[in-house]
């Protein structure tokens, strides 16, 4: 009798799901292996657009970045290569900060110091002065650790009625479902409004909270600001209603704002939660607050590295240190992450032999991102059958696709959502892999997909282009 | 009223411990930032002897690894730096393994395809030729975060008598009791036998899971070889006994034999649990295994990278898909930990270029530790009111301190566990820091301390004679 069966496994984790590395993506790597093992298919190359990981679709390294981290890992180059002065002088400093020198000894577990204070001077001079303190800065292993370790603390530890009810927008990255799930904690949706370009409607909060009342403990809101998957980036205006709601309901916001470098729309800004808090009166300034950041998006691109950080404010002294100790037995995140996540928050400085180079590289990065959001916008919008809001930040499209009944009937009768069947036949005929929309959460009766935007610009066309014949096909088909 | 405050936070949180970076550690930063500022002490300097961070306490890094590390960190180097073939080969061959031929990209979530197939080979050479599938191996963030998801899926998802049981030695590695109160697990303790060189009795193995019975849903024995804090060695014959005990109460095996190449003693041996379950007859060699490796332990002492690997054997394949998918949401561990996991197992070779200098500095590592165990058990048992077992694997001695009445009434008067006491007055007096034995579990009324082996050996003697005079003062003042 095997200890470990379906029957008895933590059933927390056994109901969990995270779809951007679900079931069509395991079928994705397979299409892969059999490619390379000479199997016929009617495309010669899978690809992976279910998940943004920048440099497998291409992106080159940021070369500052990258440099830094080479003299960290092997000081003995930092006299030996003809990089830079300022490459030397970070390597330099960051070795000053670990302990005996090495970045292959622990860090203190909320991070190394000198970085700590990096990630609060870009606070302070993102938020245009509003000030950050190194105290409230915890590193961590990808933003995913971040956030599961402030809704950790969030949990009441108790089952049925008494769980810790937290908020989260539907669709959402689903990160947070799958984490709510394994934690045995009562998920709350807010519907985003497609409609209004997947705006975040005040009335909704209430109406999602008011459902939940009775249910669950509410304990917080998470928002995800560039929107994942819907790429909206939220007003000044939007941010200040959820605050104020969220003080009426003591709530805490958790801001998942990995994306605020990824700002592409005609009129659309980056606003931090903390900033518009910190300004808006008290009572609101003191609320409690958690934000997310990564090394694994923006112009870097570098997941690999698992690098990211949370600013948490305004917690009472001995939960903060409660905090503090929940870490600990973690250790500490990566150091080489934690170095990443210093070239990001402090770059090459104009005069700085790398500043050029560095400065060249991020824009083109980002430029280059900003009209992809442009074209994949408007070649969705050119189809019949689907329509795209604005991709107005983040890395992502999430097309709305109206799916013929014909094959609606076909999907229920195969078991799978209509947009899990709709992805999964745009795999087989294509070789692309996208997310289907059921795995972040929709309106009932809409079916979507997310693409990220990532591949280079010619390939992205080439891409569009093979997904127009199919969807053509496949509307023709099931009409 | 704040979200969060101390009578509503995760009570599992609140309850949790991890003593390795508990009070003690915080007061010795403490006290190293004191010094900076020009505090005058009765010491120049804080030994921070609490935890395995073999660089920190001055030991170098592995040359071919760092240099394959700095390879993949910045490829442009391979054709610039003069740095032997082996070690380019290896950088190229990881590189082609990753997405994008970037460690900034995502490997799949248990790991990189060709390290997944190093350490499996690795596993089955260690184990003399006893197979390893690359399709057991799951690489993570640190030995740590492989446990934690290994006993994850062991939890059962119910409270009070349904809760999962999870047998741990005492004293262990107090990762394991603060996971089981932050999952809000049963922790069934088995006492290891001071008297027999911290022996395992399966008699002491039957007594804890009878008094354990309908308290709890026993499902997993957790057994940490080479024993840390306690560094012994099993036998053979002890593992064959567990793992006969295991079986016959329907448990699952967690191994955490991350010191695996730590191994002093005369006579002494590292026997794995694989290898040895796998010999045995049937039904004992389908029984479900896990057991644990990390990159921070052995004579490469990286820790910073945060890498480490589990291989998991005889799982039902339903539970094992649901293993994996229960990592999915982590993304992947950070690529360059996993790095330096590939060179650990695959090391250079008799006759490869950097062969030579690998060798002769891991063996050096290996052997100044090896004296360092000798040193440190002698001293300690030369002292009166000490006694301390042989060193005979890991990084640490427990030795016993038996603490005069008049200072355990003191302790107690202050609220402080009676070795904790003893703790802190020596990290007062002499700037060591070590951890207290109640952080990691100890027989009622016998007090211990943990202090690493790792400083160098002239440092290490200097250390021990400080140590002496403060035992010999604090004993005459509470005599």
């Amino acid at each position: 009798m095997p200890v470990l069966s379906m029957d008895n496994v933590n059933p927390n984790v056994r109901d969990m799901e995270y779809a951007v590395r679900g079931p069509i993506v395991a079928r994705a790597t397979q299409l892969e292996k059999d490619l390379l093992a000479g199997a016929n298919k009617p495309f010669s190359k899978v690809l992976k657009a279910n998940i943004g990981d920048c440099h497998a679709t291409g992106q080159s390294p940021n070369t500052f970045i990258r440099r830094v981290v080479a003299l960290c890992s092997a000081p003995d180059l930092i006299d030996k290569v003809d990089y830079p002065e300022d490459v030397k002088q970070r390597a330099r400093r960051i070795l000053a900060g670990c302990r005996g020198s090495s970045v292959g000894s622990y860090s203190a577990s909320p991070g190394i110091d000198v970085i700590r204070q990096d990630i609060a001077q870009y606070i302070t001079d993102r938020d245009g002065g509003i000030p950050s303190s190194p105290d409230d800065i915890i590193l961590c292993t990808g933003a995913s650790d971040g956030i599961k370790t402030m809704l950790t603390m969030l949990m009441t530890g108790k089952g049925g009625n008494e769980r810790a009810g937290i908020m989260i927008p539907v669709p959402q990255y689903p990160l947070y479902s799958a984490t709510l799930t394994e934690y045995n904690a009562y998920s709350i949706p807010y519907y985003l409004n497609e409609e209004s370009h997947w705006g975040l409607d005040t009335s909704e909060l209430k109406r999602a909270i008011s459902a939940a009342k009775g249910k669950c403990i509410p304990r917080a809101i998470c928002v995800i600001n560039p929107g994942n998957p819907t790429g909206q980036v939220l007003t000044k205006q939007n941010i200040q209603d959820i605050i104020k709601f969220a003080k009426e309901e003591n709530l805490m916001v958790l801001a998942d704002e990995v994306y605020q470098h990824n700002i592409y729309g005609a009129g659309c800004q980056f606003f931090s939660f903390k900033k518009v808090l910190m300004e808006m009166d008290d009572p609101y300034n003191k609320m409690e607050l958690a934000s997310f950041m990564s090394a694994s998006k923006g112009f870097m691109g570098e997941c690999g590295f698992r690098g990211g950080y949370s600013e948490v404010i305004n917690l009472q002294p001995d939960v903060k240190a409660c905090l503090l100790k929940s870490i600990s037995a973690k250790l500490c995140p990566p150091i080489l992450g934690q170095v990443v996540m210093d070239c990001i928050v402090n770059p090459p400085k104009p005069g700085d032999p790398s500043y050029d180079c560095f400065k060249k590289e991020k824009d083109e990065v980002l430029a280059q991102l900003k009209e992809k959001a442009k074209i994949v916008t408007e070649l969705f919008n050119s189809i019949e059958g689907i329509t795209c809001n604005e991709v107005q930040g983040a890395m992502y499209a999430f097309p709305r696709i109206f799916i013929p009944q014909k094959a609606v009937d076909e999907a229920k009768a195969e078991g799978k959502s209509p947009d899990s069947f709709y992805c999964f036949k745009l795999l087989e005929s294509t070789g692309i892999c996208t997310v289907p929309g059921s795995g972040f959460g929709e309106k009932e009766g809409t079916y979507h997909f997310r693409i990220t935007i990532l591949p280079q610009i010619e390939e992205i066309k080439a891409v569009l282009e093979l997904f127009k014949q199919f969807h053509v096909s496949f509307m023709e088909r099931y009409k």
